[in-house]
């Protein structure tokens, strides 16, 4: 656990202190498209040019994306999905999902799924098979020492 | 569609930029771990109370928590998940599960499925009930007038 993170001690909070702040999720996203490079993850992220490097350098730190180096005259590289990047196209598709139900009028892209359907997602528990009801769950913390009050 | 938004039209950056901010998905986690109160959302969290507060109305003018007075004198406010904050919690699970694995050590809690194992869960197609790699999805652009350069 990042000891440097304030509050309750929460994989979804350490996941945020890594990867939580928009620009990085979206270039996550490009980067998952296939689209590399610098320029290209600049215009399709939106993302303004020196916020973009810093996050690519603090994704590359946090090892979720690689860099490679593709041109020697000019130095020029590339961007990869490590295997936690690429673990991260979950956490874009809950995103995605949420988003076209609540934050866009019309869904402006879909996802087609190699059935041949487009993609309708559900999230179900692999022990007992039945789809999973975010009600119906109860946290129970496993850090010694936590004392602070709340349901966990 | 928002117009406000630069870069590829995209539910997920249109879901960042309602959500996108640690302090904000932080607040969502709590309420709905039932902490509905601002000091302990607060305190939980361990956002800064300015920028909680900022985020909160945020979430509010968003739709996606509702505040509800609980004392007249003095005037004190409680925030409850509407529909939609209550739907982040798939987005919650799914940054948690990637968190337990890449961004800590030792997860510091679980959650116990009703089915009383410990939760662990798989996201599968409606369609076809196959587990969705998200390596095999295409996505196709709706947005017409849409030319931006990508495997979109």
């Amino acid at each position: 656990m990042r000891d440097d993170l304030p509050g309750r001690p929460c994989s979804v909070a350490a996941a945020l202190n890594l990867v939580g702040e928009k620009w990085a999720l979206l270039a996550v996203r490009e980067i998952s498209f296939g689209n590399k490079r610098f320029d290209v993850i600049a215009r399709n992220t939106g993302a303004p040019r020196d916020r973009l490097a810093a996050r690519l350098r603090a994704l590359e730190s946090a090892g979720v994306v690689a860099r490679r180096q593709y041109s020697d005259h000019p130095p020029r590289y590339e961007y990869e999905l490590t295997q936690a990047g690429d673990e991260l196209r979950a956490v874009l598709l809950a995103l995605r999902t949420w988003g076209d139900k609540w934050a866009v009028d019309t869904p402006p892209s879909v996802f087609g799924h190699s059935c041949g359907h487009d993609l309708d997602t559900a999230v179900i528990c692999r022990h007992c098979g039945e789809e999973v009801r975010s009600d119906e769950l109860k946290v129970r913390v496993l850090t010694p020492g936590w004392t602070r009050r709340g349901p966990a």
